[in-house]
């Protein structure tokens, strides 16, 4: 007896040809993210090249009522990719083209593959970047998809700031541009922000308009290191009411900043409570903007302000950070990581984080924690002992830290978004009636609800 | 025989007592905005003072099929607050209450019919502003229904990017928050930015969640002028392009600088295309970026580069930028104004304009044009002769310069909105596919279109 996903597989087959496939190793690919939660394997992996395959694919699966999921670079933590009810997964890596650089406008088209690391090797030569930088090379689309952001983000915006407009293949096929190429309009309902953040449960983004910004005159970095948690994050709050513009402001902890001095080889620095900093502008404008940091570091008891001007030291520097998650999984080889990720307002900053370190010492698991402080969000990765109640242990520390920051007037996510293991949180965040809205939007444009199923809203 | 708006006006009465009115001045009032559509008087005013208000209204009107059109100053531009076919004011002007400030994360709540100078002379002791400015003194809530910017928005955003949160009265009653108090979030679908811009079709926002900013330490303004506006356009790209970070930078040409001139009594200055600059930030990175602004306008050979450090030499200047609509009408007693909207990618800004002033000449009416030309935005006031074909001579012009706008890569409308006099233009903008799936989310809101029908979309 043929299952409806036999159907859609043959009917795909037949233009995509080889690149639909149910080859076992890449279903497995498609089956997980970088997350915990238990993987399952997709049918069938379609490798698209188009917006037009896209909506030929998603025609198909809604006729027969087969489940699509889109996939970017699988980086995503929260179980987004995972086809839990099977079907196909719809790998975008291949769109990787950069379709047009418009360095007068500062903007950019790009197919939904393209990585932002490839972007800015792309850009560099136009004096251009793109600021949106999660840890991982995610692709442009997921990142839409996830609402992403990074340590730039306190200055460029999250990737919501810098998306001027999409192509996106709905449900039934159609495929339809929203946006446009100017830096703002007033006409009609914005749907490029409904399908941001919408984790592949709206649409499939294909094509993104980006905002670029100007590389920078110049640009420095600097670290400081304080006696307690509570130092740093109050110095956090006083650069940011100070109206300093930091390009970015990352928090690591006591257990972080060790993880990071082993692994990363960091010199002169000790396993504190640390912030990085860097500032953009021109030369007398970040000179200055160091120096008002440092002040204001200096008035929390920092030591050790040290700068770093030249392009070789700064790279050290973030790489360090940018690394911080592999050096937290060094801290205890044969334990996973479970990153989390909470955001509250700044003035519970200092609340948030101090809370958590008491659950992390109470749970007995160890957990380093960063942020991207200037936002008011943070992260730890849990280390999940190899013992069967490891993965159980891990998560209830994950929600008591979820829970405070919910309590403290903040959100589920900051930037890694909903996907299987934020849903229980999102009624509470938002309410009932809020979310029912959403569902309602949801079965507007998804009615046989085959866009990435599970995800976003329990059951 | 009763209409079914009068069983709702009945019932509306009930609890709103003599804040529900149907006498003729009040109706008159609320028949239109600052616009040249034809008036339509709604049945009744009702003026709310809560959220829970609002959603009884809505719920009273859902039931009987009753229209709805939101009312906050009634400042719009394109027809947007004329109730076309009858039925319900809602008048937000009596939601006057700033809910709360909180310093410290730089954000506040506020209801929705607090205009933005209200607020603005409510944060001055906090060392905080909002920035979003339209040239009338619009409620808040009127801003998000419309997307509004402003002056300011090159450097600080339009009121889309200064949202954080809204609560919304829905069709049926409901009452719902969105958004949140946090910088960012990554969880579940973006109604706040669905609802901002939706012009009171989707529903009637009662309040909303701000960003705020902290006062710059130092601010300059600076004014310069030039032999032909094309020299002034490419000013406007270069400095763009080199990363200065100006809190403004507005476009007037030689009839409105003679305008402006004669209306507001500037002195020193001639009626020659114009550019006014200002600059935030602590004193020295405001000089380094007026002297670059400088140097940059002195090679496209600006004359009389002319910097106001002064709160009252600034402050001067600035009213002068805001009466620029006034000044257009005083240049000739008896005619009406009309004021275009469009913006263009940066890079065609020069064609736009020029064009602009090309299709001015050939219509033979009177029009100055003014910009918010960082953001690629700009204006005209199009003075309408009193005569029988004034208003179709006027509107023709209007929608060549907006079709240009179009034909390079633009968008209608850069801030006005929609309302009834761009809806022939968003099937051109956005395509026919686009346009349905804005409808498709109308209906699944509004299913019964009680709110503020006839707008945004043609019929
Ligand atoms: C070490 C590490 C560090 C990280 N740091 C950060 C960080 O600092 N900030 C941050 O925000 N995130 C971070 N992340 C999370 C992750 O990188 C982001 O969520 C990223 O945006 C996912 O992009 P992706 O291409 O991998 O998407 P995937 O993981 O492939 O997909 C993510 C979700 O988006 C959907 N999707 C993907 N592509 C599309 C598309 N084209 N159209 C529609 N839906 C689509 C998928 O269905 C899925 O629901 C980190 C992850 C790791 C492993
Ligand atoms: C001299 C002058 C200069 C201007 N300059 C600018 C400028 O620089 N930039 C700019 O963007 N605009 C400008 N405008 C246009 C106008 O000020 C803006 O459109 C403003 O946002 C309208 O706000 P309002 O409170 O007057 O809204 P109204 O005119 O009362 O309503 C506008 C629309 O929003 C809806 N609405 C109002 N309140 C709500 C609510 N609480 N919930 C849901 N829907 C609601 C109404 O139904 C209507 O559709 C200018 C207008 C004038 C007269």
């Amino acid at each position: 007896m043929s299952r409806p996903v036999d159907a859609a597989i043959a009917a795909i087959r037949e233009f995509l040809g080889e690149r639909l496939t149910t080859n076992a190793g890449l279903r497995e690919h498609h089956s997980h993210g970088q997350d915990t939660q238990p993987p399952v394997s997709p049918d069938a992996v379609a490798f698209i090249e188009t917006s037009e395959e896209a909506g030929r694919v998603l025609a198909i699966c809604n006729t027969h009522g087969v489940p699509v999921v889109p996939f970017g670079t699988g980086s995503s933590l929260e179980g987004h990719v995972t086809p839990v009810r099977g079907g196909i997964s719809l790998d975008l890596s291949r769109m990787t083209q950069v379709l047009e650089v418009n360095a007068a406008d500062m903007d950019c088209r790009v197919q939904a593959g393209v990585t932002h690391r490839t972007l800015n090797a792309h850009l560099r030569d136009q004096g251009l970047f793109f600021p949106v930088d999660p840890g991982a090379d995610a692709s442009i689309g997921g990142m839409c998809a996830t609402r992403a952001s990074g340590t730039n983000a306190v200055r460029y915006g999250t990737i919501r700031e810098n998306v001027l407009g999409l192509t996106v293949a709905l449900a039934d096929g159609r495929v339809i541009r929203t946006g446009g190429r100017v830096r703002k309009s007033a006409t009609g309902y914005d749907l490029t922000h409904l399908f941001v953040g919408s984790e592949g449960t709206l649409g499939v983004i294909t094509e993104i308009q980006l905002r670029l910004h100007g590389i920078p005159e110049a640009a420095s970095a600097a670290i400081c290191q304080f006696e307690t948690l509570g130092d740093a994050v109050e110095t956090v709050i006083a650069v940011m009411q100070a109206g300093i513009p930091v390009a970015r402001i990352e928090l690591l902890d006591d257990v972080q900043m060790g993880a990071c001095i082993a692994y990363s080889k960091l010199e002169d620095a000790l396993p504190l409570p640390t912030l990085f900093f860097e500032f953009h502008g021109t030369e007398a404008s970040v000179a200055e903007q160091a120096t008002s940091a440092e002040e204001i570091a200096g008035s929390f008891g920092a030591r050790g302000f040290r700068w770093a001007t030249g392009q070789e030291e700064r790279n050290k520097l973030w790489r360090a950070r940018h690394d911080a998650y592999w050096a937290c999984l060094a801290l205890k080889p044969g334990h996973k990581g479970i990153a989390t990720d909470a955001i509250v307002p700044i003035s519970r900053l200092a609340e948030a984080i101090l809370g958590a370190q008491d659950d992390i010492a109470a749970s007995g698991l160890t957990a380093p924690i960063v942020g991207h402080v200037g936002d008011g969000n943070f992260h730890t990765v849990i280390l999940v002992p190899p013992e069967p109640d490891g993965i159980a242990r891990a998560w209830e520390l994950d929600k008591k830290i979820v829970a405070r920051a919910l309590a403290l007037g903040g959100s589920c996510s900051g930037e890694h978004g909903v996907g299987i293991g934020k849903r229980e949180f999102l009624e509470v965040e938002h309410g009932a009636e809020t979310l029912a809205v959403m569902r309602s939007v949801k079965t507007t444009l998804d009615p046989r609800g085959i866009l990435n199923p599970g995800k976003i809203f329990l059951n």
